[in-house]
Order: structure tokens, then sequence, then C-alpha cells
């Protein structure tokens, strides 16, 4: 007997996606990502320096800082104040990283760009929709650059986007939501760019371990949602 | 000869405001607040359970949180971590305050409330726009527990809501922005309840001081301001 | 029926205020301010820098610091260590602003001046003893950089006094101790210059709120307590 | 053409491994753990209590913490006070749900066992060590309860071990040592139990992104070296 | 030849010392202490409740905290936040030790009794001076409990007193100011009970080190400036 | 009646003594230093800047810190991370002073040395045996700059060792471990150099005090006890 998903998606199905581009209008970048009920706000700014470890390389740089909203979920939780959670630290290091992996540091130049995600709602998937979201942000403000003439060719080489898969009854099911997570055996976080290239794989069993065939179902089944985010993205910028 | 305001507005005249109820869906109170160009997001948030000062007394409590988030200007603001600034100190003690004015703490019984006040993008007038959303917010998460049978009479007593005037060449000036803000002589929030009871009054000289008058002349202002904003609320919350 | 104060005085009546010069021998200006049973040591640092947001502009800077002793009331206070309290923070800005408001940044010069209010007793009226009293210190302060030579002419462009009102039963009274002060239904506190402009006014409604009248009569009484305050600085500095 | 590795080994080759028990005398559990030139001590803490979370379930918990000795490296490093890196939380999280999965919480009852991981000299692969001493120094703690009598049946279910792959000039070679480690294309972690389950794989593109097949060569050159070490673990043992 | 003091002091000759009791009001006991240009202003405060690790022992405790006022010194030193330097705490635990030397904790009870010494001028020996006078202050919180008939018997079974000895040009000088301080080559603090019990010594050599019979000579003078200290905290008390 | 020694030794007896040199490889001087079941891994690590108040002066500085492993103790210590406690601030404060006695530090140039001292084992004492054990961690650091060239001369100037002496029964008793650490009444720390010069004595009543003459007593035993680790030390160092 197969599990059948509390909102009736085939098990290789994502939620309803949608990015509302120039959700805010001061920061250089900002996207309002929807996947389902987990809703993200990315905002991108970029600087005019680099951190130390940069200094006169002619390089430049991205990071990531990732938080929820207090009221985000159904119980408040309270802000991250004296320091950040292991959870919180892990999440923005990996959306720091996938977001660094489109760049071109040298195209970009002495230039420091951060990614704000801000989790309005969640409801699972957050970090994979602050990545998928934040690709869309990082573009728009690469492109406030082009326009304006700071730039003259864009340092983004690469498109990635991000989706979760999940383990529950021994199958592989795409972009679970919270109640889904909670009674997974595995859950697994996967970045791609555009050609299909792992950027970041993170698979961790709850319960029990899992199988080499198993790890194989769930990238099938990532690789599946990844190229309609892919779509989805070049749709939302227009391309 | 005067100060002509940028967006051409009445001396008297406050920028538009919406309020956009169930903003998000898990919060028991979601609104966002506009007024301009400055946006907050007010969630509301209910526990039972008192502070330590109230337990056993069979009341209640409010209390609030206010933050900008990075992207909120043009230029990116660090979050705040390991200390609240003085400035959002000041703004959440006035934000709890003000909303603490509206309840009957023994109705409320023992909960807290907490008034979450996340500011998406800041053109001036932040704490009061909280103020005014919160207002609604709160009265939207009272209403689901009147719903649901967990409160049988409403334990909110006063109706609030909050404007900034400034003085600008020795005249009196609504509902500042940003542009405003910075060139003003004389900065002051104003609270008010449903009959013009003051809850709070906040005058500043930022240059040189200001006389009795223009004190005066700030508080006929500020009402005026008021009288709209409660307006506003009430339609909003098709009262 | 109206209240009769615990120590007999009028309505309008201060406490008895007394200022002590040079209490300690180290710092640039030290005063003891006393009023009442209120006991603020306030002492005036000078330093030849600047922060850095003043770097270059030829413009000196004024700071201000307020803590109470753990001895200074019935009921031993925890020093504030990690963290400052809200109330701590909005007295210390207060301060500032207030005594920055009486200097000409250009005539200081590149100097940065710290206040440093520490409350040796606690009956009520710290912050404005704070403001009273610091105002003579810094007088004693830049005293002596002009008859070191440091400096040619005064930065000192105004005076300023502080005191606090409340409304009790509904009328308004001058300087409240600690035991009236937690009675009072609404709390004022107003600094003033030599003319009696205004350089702040922050009032609170504790209970009830209160109308543009009975805001009229704070600042009324406000007045008359400033005008003595400012004849009594004037006096311990022997003018 | 192929890298030839620095210490001559073959690709899928690991380092020399040792297992010190017992290396000090207090704590449960005491394992100093070496991999080539890298040196971790794991000592176990057993405690009769449970977090909060877990209060009245009759279940234990486990819990890591990892740091490097200030001398581990060549520079020195500082240690990390007030904050963790977000690397330090990333390891011990990765090592405290690795060796949970060891466990059976029912079995190990209230109790809450603390895995200690201190870096005494570095030369890649740390993690790894951790998790692969940890689960020594788990074993040796858990018989110290079985022959006191406070347990009369062992909680642990499974072994775990865990060893690194990388993959440079795109082949996959076995336990990176750091200067294999800084020229890596791709760095990946993986976790396995006795019977080759997945417990945790992560892997990560520090340049290029890198295939499916890729991933499969890296999880067969990890399974190889995994095996070995679990033989070494049981060795150790004398089981 | 011989260190010449620059007041002209005997080389085993204390500064002016002097004890203001009931400094302040509210602390249970308060008194400023002056050695020279030395002021420390030394309250007590009981509280009827006792740290977690005397619980349920009948047994009191007795702690101490000690800080410099900013303005203390001719150039302003910051208040310690965050962090308390390794001088701080060294200091506090000091005055702290001696201070419990004085009591009974069975005869106290179950209370707590905080010591705070803030310093307001320093001239050098400042821990010392607050030794000396926060005797006195104990002596007066306590007599206070006593005439309450909280206590029906003293819990002070000794009398301490405290004072520094350096070493300059190889001659011990008794109770150094701070222009000696810097000069001199071993700095000692010496911790005495009403018999000439050595409650505590501290030598310390900044430069070169010193003899077994230059400590003899430490001890010595240290003990003729104790007997002195004694003599005059009787008196000061009215014994 | 008189103490016996849980280990049979005699009043002034050491425990066993011994240097691991070279314990851990890449720090410049490394050595696991044990004083019975006590032991202490000491590194140094030496960098090319010295501390602001040194800039430009052509001398060096060196420092210490001081850690408990979590595991060194019976009971699991939590590791210091907010806060230093005072006993650790005292403890590394003394080693660092003990080992700057040693330097001339004109002639160790703009470097800063640290002494890290991390206890793997707890039997008492440790605080001496990081002392003891990290001057030849210092000597072998130091070696390694003269052989590289880097110095042309040592600045080692003097040679230093530390132990404890404590007052059992009123007989002095040397380097205890902790069972007599517990019930000792006086506590003494004495570090020496290798002329029997003092370098630091810090003696403290647990719970009476002592006399003049046990003072002498206890430093009686110190210098026996320090001349034979001097001895080990050169013995160590094939001096």
């Amino acid at each position: 007997m197969t599990w059948t998903r509390p909102d009736d998606r085939q098990p290789d199905q994502l939620r309803p996606v949608s990015f509302e581009r120039r959700f805010t209008k001061f920061a250089a970048g900002s996207v309002l990502a929807k996947c389902g009920d987990t809703q993200v706000l990315c905002t991108v700014s970029i600087e005019p320096k680099v951190p130390k470890f940069l200094f006169g390389k002619g390089e430049g740089w991205l990071t990531a800082e990732y938080r929820m909203l207090p009221g985000a979920t159904p119980e408040r939780q309270s802000r991250e104040f004296l320091k950040l959670s292991g959870r919180t630290q892990e999440i923005q290091r990996l959306i720091g990283r996938s977001l660094r992996s489109t760049l071109d540091m040298q195209a970009l130049g002495e230039r420091t760009i951060t990614i704000d995600a801000d989790v309005l709602q969640a409801d699972a998937g957050t970090r994979t929709t602050a990545i998928t979201g934040g690709f869309i942000a990082l573009q728009d403000a690469i492109n406030h650059l082009l326009e304006s003439g700071e730039l003259t060719r864009s340092p983004i080489v690469h498109q990635v986007a991000a989706t979760s898969v999940g383990l529950i009854q021994d199958q592989a099911f795409l972009d679970l939501n919270y109640d889904e997570d909670v009674i997974a055996d595995v859950d697994c976080n996967i970045v791609m760019n555009e050609s299909f290239g792992i950027i970041e794989v993170q698979g961790t069993a709850e319960g029990e371990s899992f199988s080499r065939k198993q790890l194989d179902q769930i990238m099938d089944v990532a690789e599946k949602g990844i190229r309609e985010l892919l779509a989805l993205q070049r749709q939302a910028l227009g391309q």
C-alpha cells in the first residue's frame, strides 16, 4: 500500500509555485516566492565592498541570511537573537553556496551581494524555495546593474534551482509539505544547475537508513522537479 | 514662503493608507499595513501563559517586537543581533504600550499576546503604521478567540491609531515621508484612542526648540489624521 | 477631593534641589545632583576624537550613559550586563539629546563629550535630575577647557533643565517622588531651554488617556518647575 | 593524466587508522582516534537526565559537541567564543545525528549521552574521524553501564562509520588529507551503518557541478572505505 | 638611596582613611570608604534566598560585585559590558572570599548578602578599600537585621581588613597610591582578620622576582597597616 | 595525629611528573604534561604581530588561554562559552604572568606568543602543571625560531616552575591531588624561577585563617618541590 498525499499530488508533482518580482521597491532585487503555503521574501542588496579575505583580488562575493518571521508558523517562534540555531546556520550557508555557484566572481568585480531570505509563512521546503526564488531576485539585481551601466556583461554563468525529496513508506515523494515532512524517513535537499549538474546533495535518514538504490530514486524525482522549477524561473524572468 | 510637499499633499493630508487582512494564514492575526511606501507586516500570536510578574493574577499581557527587514531601505541595514539598538527598543516599547491601552487585561485572562511588526519597506512612519495596523491584526486575533469560543466577550475596550507630525519651516505637516523626515526640525509621534484621548505624545526638537503654541498646532494636525485613520480601521474591519 | 502629597508639597512645588560641584576630582566635570531623595552622580569626560559618522567634519559630539547602582533602591537591582533594558536605553538617549541641544558642535570642534549619569539613590525623577545636573557638570567641563586655553569660546549656546509632571486624580503634580509615581495615571517628562523652548516632551498614559486640556496643564506646571531649576543651576554655577 | 596522491596512496585507500581506547580515565568512554595526521579525542559522558522535549517519555538522547584546539593547525585558530561558526555547528549536528542512529532510545532510558569531539591535530577528515572514533567511545561507555548493572541490555542497535571522498580531476579519491582537500572540486561526507545503509550523505560542489554518475563513483569508493573502518572498529573493540 | 614618597609618608604609613556610614539610605548597609584619593561606595543588600548549590542546607551566602564608574580615573574608562575583565573578576572574587570569611553561614541562615563595591574615584588600593569599607557596611546591614529581630544573634564571627604593600627599590611601602603603584616591582594584597590570621595573600612580581626575606618584610608592613585599619573600623562602628 | 596521604606520599613529595614533548606536530611547541593523574596539553603558537598597546615599541608579548575539556572530570563540565568563569580568568592570567617573566621582550621582538593549556584530565594542580609544562613547550617553540634563523639569540632569560601546597590539619602538604584539595584548609600556588626568586604567591584560607609561621612552612615545602620540577624540566629538555 502506498502513501496518499494530503493534497492528492502525484509522488513526483510539485506544489503550485509562483514568483512575484519587485515585491518591495527599495532593494535591488525583491521576489516573493511561493511554493504551496510556503512564502519566502528574497531581497538582494549589492554593496561596493568585499570581505577581508578578498581584499585586492578583484573578485566579488555573495552571502546569504535566512530567518523565519515569528508569525510564520502556527505556534509563534522566538526570533533568533543572541545566537543562531545550527539549523539556521546550515540553511543560510546552503543558500549562499548554491547561489555563489551561479556567479563568475571576476566578472562581478569587487562587490558583495547579500541575499536575505525571510520566511513569511512556513509549510516546509523553505530553504529550497529561498534558493529557487533567490535566483530570480539575483537576476533582477544584476539586470539593474547592467541597465545602469555599472556592469557591462552579466556575471551570472549558471541558473540554479532546488527542491526537496522525502522517502515515505520506501517511496520517493517530491516537495513535501509540513505534514509529510514530519513523517518522512529520509529527507533530502538537492540543488542543480541548468544542465542538471549537482551543486549540492544532502540526504539524512531520520529513522532507518536508506539504500544506494533509494538514493537513485530520490535523485530521479529531484531532477524531474528541478527541471520544472528551472522552466518556471525562466518564465517568470520573461526569458 | 511655505514648504511644498514632494507628493503635493496638503499639510494635514495623510498618505494613501491600506490594510490587507489575513496576509499570512498561520498567525492568529496578520495585516499588511501600508502608508504610502511604508509597508509593515503585523502578525499577532496568542499564547496561554503570562510573564512571571503576572503569575496567578488572572490577567493577561501584550508585548510587541519591531524589526526592519534588511532590504527595507535603499541601503541594506544589518539585522540587529546580540543587542537591539536604542531606537528599536523605544519603538517596540511604544507599540506595546499603545496596544496594551486597548485591552481589559482581566477580560483577556491569562494569555500573552505578541504583536510582531516587521517592516518590509520603510519610508518613515513605520512605528505609527505598526500601531495602526497592529490594532486591526489584534482585533482579528481576538475575533478568532471569540469565534472559537475561547473568549465569550471581547477584551478590546478601546480603538487606537497613531500618526506622526513634523515641523518644517515652522509649520506642522502630517505623516512625513522619509525625504520630509530628514529635514524636519521637530518630530512628533502621537497615539490616540477612539475619543481622541491621548495615549502617548512624544515630541523631539532635532534642531531648534519649539513653542507651546507649535505643540498645539501639532496636536491639531495629529488629531485630524488620527480621525481619518480610525475611520479607515473601522472600514477595513467591516464595522 | 484632591490628592494630598506625602511630603505636603504644593501641586506645583519642586522637592529640595541641590548640586554639589566637583564631587569627584579626576573627571573634567563632576556634580552630585540631588532632588529630594534622588541622587545622581553626573561626570563629564572629554576625548579628542569623534564617532565615525563625524570623521573630518570639524564637529564634535555628545553622548550619555545612564545606570542605576544596584543599591540605589530598597530592593537590590541587578546590574545591566549582557543587554541594556529598553528603559535604560530610552533614558540615556533622552539625556544625550537634551544635552546635545545646548551645544554648537562646530564651536566644540572634534571632541566627544560623554555624560555619565550614575544613580546612587533612586526616588523617581532620575532622568530629569540627570539632565539638570548634567548641564552643570557639562558647564564645569567646558570651563575647564576654556581655562586651559584648549577652547577660546564656549560652545554652550543654551541652558537646559528638565522635570517630570504627573496626573493624579486628574490634576497635574510637579516632580513626583516614587510613591506618587506608582499611582499616577499619566507620566510626563519635559525638557526646556532658557527661553522655555521645548526640547523634548514625552507623555504616557499609564491607565486612562488624557485630554488636550490636561496636556496644557501639565505644560504649565512643568514650565513653572523648569523656571526654578534654571535659576538654581545659574546660582550653583555662580552666574 | 591522473592525480598522484602526496602519500602515494591508491585512490580508494584509507590513511593509517588507529583507536586508542581509554585515553583518559575519568570519562565513561574516551578514545583518541587517529586517521593519518588527524587526531580527535572523543570522550563520552552519560547523565541521568533528558532535555525538556523528552520529559516523561522514557526515552534517552544523544548530543555532540565538536571543537578544534587552537594549536591543532599550523596557524593558531582562535577558540570559538560567544558564537559558534556555521562550520562547527554543521559538524556537531552531523556527529550527533550519526551516532543517534545507532541507539534504541527506549532501551537507553532517560539518559543523555554527550559525545565531545576535540580535535588535537587537524589534517582534514576531522568530522568523519570523530564519528568513527566516537562510536568506539560510545560502545565503551555503554559497556560501562552494562558492567555496572545500570543497563541490562545494550541500547546500541547499529554500528556506524564515516569517511570522506573527494573528486580531483574528475576522479573519486578516498579520505583526502588537507593538501588534497583544498584542491578537490567536490567534497563528500558519507555515514553508513554495518549493512551499508546510508545514514547521511552530504556532497558539495566547490567549483564545478558533478554528475549523477560521479555521485555513484563517490558512493562506491565511500562504501569500500567504510567497510574497512567498520572492521577496524570491531577489531579495536575486540569483537 | 631610598624612595621618597610623593606625599612624604613614612614607608609604613597609611594614607588618611575615613568611612562615611549610611551614605545612601535605601540599601541595608552603605559606606563611602576613602583611602587617600580612592573612594569606594560599598552597599550591602540582603535577600531571603540562596544560590542553587545551597538549597535546603540552612546556610547563607555572600557574594560581591566590583565596578569602576567611568569617571573614576582621569581618562574615562568604558563600562564593562558583555564580559568582565579578568581584573574585575579577580577583584570581586577576592572581596567575596574575604568578607565570607567573617561569617558563620549557619547563623546567617538562608540569606544571600551582596556587597556592591562601586569605585567613585580611583587612586590605587581600590580592592583593599572595598574590603575594609565593605566590612563596615556589612556590620551595619547585619545590625539592621538584629534590630528588626530577623536575626537574634550576629553571624559575624570575624573582623577583616585589607591593605596593599609594594616593593620599590627593594623596600616595602604600605598602601601605594597610583603614582607609586606604576613603578613598584612587586605588588602585594593582604587580607587579615582581627587576630592577624591571614585570609589571603597575593604577591606578584611585576618585573624582577622577590625573595623569601622580602616576602617577610612585606608581611610585617602589611600587619602594621591592618592593625590600624582594624582600629579605624571599630572606631567608625562606635565599638 | 597526622594526615596520611591517599597515595602514601611524604608530605613534601611530588606526584610522578612527566613531559611528552612534540605531542602534536603542527604547533611550534607542544607538550603533554602529566602530574599524577592531571594531564595538560600545552601548545605554543607564535605570530608576527603584537597587541595594540605595544605597536611600534619593538617588544613582544606572551598571553595564555586555559580550558578544561568537558570530559576531564568524572562529571562532565560544560564548556565555557558566553563568558569565562572567574576561576578560568584567574588561572589564565596567572599562567600568562608566570611565563612572561621568563622572557626578555626586546629580544623576542614584535611577536606574540600564545600558550594554550587544555586540561585533558583533571586531578588538581592543573594551573601549576600548565605553567611547568608550558615552560618546556615555550622553550621548544623558541628553539624552533632559533633553528630557523628567525631569532639569533634566545629571549628566554629565566626558567620557571610552579606547584601547589595545602594545609591539612595544620601541616603543609606538597602537590595535593583532588581528594586532598577538597579537604585542605589553605590552598597556595607558588611560582618560582631558577634561583628560587618568587614570581607569584597566592594563598587563600578556605576555612580558618593561617599564621605567618604557617606561610613560612608552605614556602619551604614549595621550594623543595619547585627545585625538583626545575630539574625535571632541564632533564626533559636534555639540558
